[in-house]
């Protein structure tokens, strides 16, 4: 049974996904990629981006296994784009270049009808102007028996747990404080929707908490 | 240097302090008692009870240094006696029974005049009504050189940071959702305050995070 999973969701000590302003030069908002320093180190980041060597402990481990078993990703517009600037312009591609990190089909939730877009190195960009439950059944139909993540941000998580529809959930959480930016769990009571924390596992540089729909 | 701490301050995965409907039946509110699982199996705790036994790890051992050196208290309303019932009556004596684990001067912060209500084991009770400036105050002048701890609660803790008059801040974040309750840092910009996350340290049952205002 294919499973909707949230991996690698990085987030603040006071409960931030990204930094405030989120723009094109700070597609993770003001002082947003202070939650990404977990990540930079690993070998799995490293070799993403071609490089050698890198650490090898928990936190990679972890990177690592994040994007096993996915067989289709959803995101939200402003994963795709930043809120200003281009997008959605047919001629920006995302944020990635020719050969997004994806490798699968990747269903963008928006407002504005596109064609596909097919990208070096197996991913394909479908726009689905129809809304997160349409989404969730094109992701599942092209997953091929395999999970579908959703990869943010974190409106888009939000409106996907509210509605019951994430099976788990694993957040990075950074030693960090953000001050403001865009919160994941402000207003939405997770236990009252039937999920809860079924391990918590300390990286060499954030604490990996995994939580669960047990209800 | 007289230094006015936070210490062992539990909270959820979401970022609450205590849960839902404080009440003499659940001073630390619906499920608040869930944020404690992590502090009932420690050494430190028991013997507390008058009980043998108990864990001895990194719990237990950060538990125990949260008491050391601590010269006066500081107490919210709240944490002295419940939101509905018998407090501020002058026969509420707070909720510990006759020998309260301060062991020191503990100012209470309040609207009603009281006079002071010394308890067995070095514990008396100060009631204040000036304010958490004027509290502050108190307490330092009565620590006698060692530092002013705030008890809690979540308001209490946030006044005193919103004034960036606390110096570090202990969290012990538990393995829970709590989903409803008193958040302790929606609204309150800490990065802005000038705070900073100095440490994580994983414990047995909790994630131990330390913050401290280093600007």
């Amino acid at each position: 049974m294919s499973r909707l999973r949230v991996l690698g969701f990085a987030l603040s000590l006071d409960g931030f996904g990204a930094g405030p302003n989120q723009s094109l030069e700070n597609p993770l908002g003001e002082r947003g990629p202070e939650l990404m320093q977990w990540f930079f180190p690993t070998r799995f980041w490293r070799a993403m981006q071609g490089q050698d060597g890198g650490e090898t402990g928990v936190d990679n481990e972890i990177a690592e296994r994040s994007m096993q078993g996915i067989g289709a990703y959803i995101l939200g517009r402003n994963m795709f784009g930043p809120i200003r600037g281009p997008w959605p312009d047919d001629r920006w591609k995302g944020w990635w270049g020719d050969e997004p990190p994806y490798h699968a089909p990747t269903f963008v939730l928006t407002h504005h009808a596109r064609a596909p877009e097919p990208m070096a190195g197996g991913t394909t960009f479908h726009f689905v102007t129809e809304g997160i439950d349409a989404a969730l059944e094109r992701a599942k139909a092209a997953a091929g028996g395999l999970d579908v993540r959703v990869g943010g941000g974190a409106a888009t998580v939000r409106q996907y747990l509210q509605a019951r529809l994430v099976d788990d959930l694993h957040l990075v959480v950074s030693p960090v404080l953000l001050g403001q930016g865009e919160s994941l769990m402000q207003g939405l009571d997770l236990r009252a929707l039937g999920y809860a924390c079924t391990r918590t596992v300390a990286g060499e540089r954030a604490t990996h908490v995994f939580i669960e729909r047990v209800a």
